[in-house]
């Protein structure tokens, strides 16, 4: 068993509508970078996790775990397929992480890819709405957007949340994006362009809603005695946790507050023993701009409530107290679902190694990603860090 | 971490055509028995793995990992899925292995769940294609019969294995299900049956072939002082190995020899420190009569080219040298292909608790399961013992 894993390379493709390249050929691009980036070669990697949504309804494609392992010209390593809808990545990410503390393998890739652009529409459909309840939710009708508007409406309901306050998430993302060369959507939007953007579910719109992508990320995560061996900034992960909810958002006892994202943050926290103030900068899972909002006040960023005035305030920019989603999140940068997770953790690395160029956060040696599945039945966070 | 990791509990469904279960129903029948079998309390699980092929397309819901946990009455508890096509089951059970392992959980349930009837018939079929490669075969045209037939006819050439032999594991497979009260097709059939069967991709026969199967298996993994404190009779997980091969047929060195199956049962073999002959049955992945071959060569229990003649010797029988399959196999018992992987280690648990009534193993001790991913590009093998 290691006592400790290590982040030693990273690599991804850029986000956006990539017509060029095939799902196999985008997380293979992803993992050539990131062998590359930790100066190892191919046949060290012990094992192999792939995050991925729906290829089974976005490429007809199952099996994608001895796919991607083929095509990456492993074929032989052990190689699982996790999938937990949109955090699919993240939990690619901590089943590496386990296996590797397990010490059944002590060099492990973890990679996260989805390819959404180029499928039949009502394939791509089905799919998304595939990570709700399909008795109780698709089958009557209900969609993404239609479920964090209620969400969004219950919160301005309770804390007088107001759709400028949500808005402005959504500025900041795109603020954020224009400084990733690798963002989908890597343009500025004025908060008047937000607010008058489509409607797609009241209060919500098409500015306030992420976008359909293709991309791959893939990060290799080493025992600590490899890690140490084969690099010189290796980033740690000091805490793994996953934690889940009831399927359906009928069933939760609050529209406004994600559970599985406080239970999973209370035992990250105590794994890593700090305390939220201790954070430095996160990457947190805006598929909806109210989700963002969800999240700081869920990951104990400040009240229940406050999130939106937190945001106003400017204390999530770039400069502010606690910058989220320097990467752009996923409304900027973009979210090719199962890749998202992943993307997370690459953006908390180059940040901690300093090497986030024009979006670097200033003294940033602590991140923690949060990754959620559906409406937040799945929520799995990871706390990175280059002290030991 | 924890150095053994024990199963301590067993519950599944019967195997069938299961029209008054929903998929969720399903999952939770079995881990309801699994935790009365293990005589615990649903809130002393400490996580969950669910293996399934493709809920996406066989039911138009992926995130079953959370609505698993959701409909067990365990939201909050950390739940994944795994998929790796029909080894999605034994790959579930691996990484619950490796969870305890790396000491982050030290009670967790690996479930696997398939509901294959009620579904519209093309998703089924791109469903269960998807298992292939979904550019150079599925697209192509080819179908899994006709992958099979393939190696099939391979083996025939290369070995002079005969269509009476390959006809053989069926009446065997048969044989051992009419034994077992959970088996889908639990009646006997004759050589003359099988080799006058309807022809489906020649060689091969609509005998030769696994069938379209609902069911759920689950059991409960513990760390070595967990399941010493909680039952009397934990059967060990001696080793976990995966392996994988090219995604495609034509791309392997040899069609007529699995090599993830060599791979994985090398590395079993070794952790668990044993031989080939120290194993005293078998569940193998008999998805195709000719499968079965492949395996017990592969698995080094006879030579390359001599499992047709094992077989027609009677040798792979209830009562033979190496019995295979005693539950039934894919063949006689079903193949919900989630479920499949799991089914095999209760049958093992039962085989070594000697409690598996009509079709014991005498002196059944340690036990190997084998589960296979599309035409052979993931195998999972498991070994499991009473023995410390």
């Amino acid at each position: 068993m290691s006592s400790k894993v290590g982040i030693i390379g990273v690599g991804m493709t850029k986000f956006g509508e990539l017509w060029d390249r095939r799902y196999r050929d985008l997380i293979v691009d992803a993992g050539v970078d990131a062998i590359k980036d930790a100066g190892i070669e191919g046949n060290q990697i012990g094992g192999m996790y792939v995050g991925s949504m729906s290829p089974g309804l976005f490429a007809e494609q199952e099996h994608v775990s001895a796919l991607v392992a083929d095509y990456s010209g492993l074929a032989g390593i052990p190689a699982t397929r996790v999938e937990a809808a949109c955090a699919s990545g993240g939990v690619a990410l901590r089943e590496a992480y386990l296996a590797v503390k397990s010490g059944e393998m002590d060099i492990v890739v973890a990679g996260g890819v989805e390819k959404m652009t180029d499928v039949p529409t009502g394939s791509a459909a089905v799919a998304l709405m595939g990570a709700g309840d399909q008795e109780w939710e698709a089958f009557k009708g209900a969609t993404f957007p239609s479920l964090y508007a209620l969400m969004a409406r219950r919160h301005m309901v309770e804390y007088g949340t107001t759709i400028e306050q949500i808005s402005q998430v959504a500025v900041k993302s795109h603020d954020n994006a224009s400084l990733n060369e690798n963002a989908h959507y890597g343009f500025k939007v004025t908060l008047e362009q937000v607010m008058n953007s489509s409607m797609v579910a009241d209060p919500l719109r098409i500015l306030h809603c992420s976008g359909i992508t293709d991309g791959a990320a893939t990060v290799i995560l080493a025992s600590e005695e490899k890690a140490k061996e084969l690099v010189d900034d290796p980033v740690w992960i000091k805490a793994s946790a996953l934690a889940t909810d009831t399927i359906a958002l009928h069933d939760r006892k609050s529209l406004s507050k994600t559970e599985a994202t406080v239970l999973a943050a209370r035992k990250a926290y105590k794994d890593a023993e700090i305390k939220p103030e201790d954070v430095d900068f996160a990457e947190v899972h805006d598929a909806f701009s109210i989700a963002e909002i969800l999240a700081i006040e869920a990951l104990d960023f400040c009240d229940f409530g406050e999130g939106g005035k937190l945001t106003q305030q400017g204390e999530t920019a770039l400069k502010g107290r606690i910058p989220i989603n320097p990467s752009g999140g996923l409304k900027g940068k973009g979210h090719p679902v199962g890749a998202t997770g992943i993307a997370q953790a690459i953006e908390a690395v180059l940040q901690i190694r300093g090497k986030a160029g024009d979006r670097q956060v200033k003294g940033a040696e602590t991140g923690l990603i949060h990754n959620v599945g559906g409406s937040g039945a799945t929520c799995v966070i990871h706390i990175l860090s280059m002290e030991k």
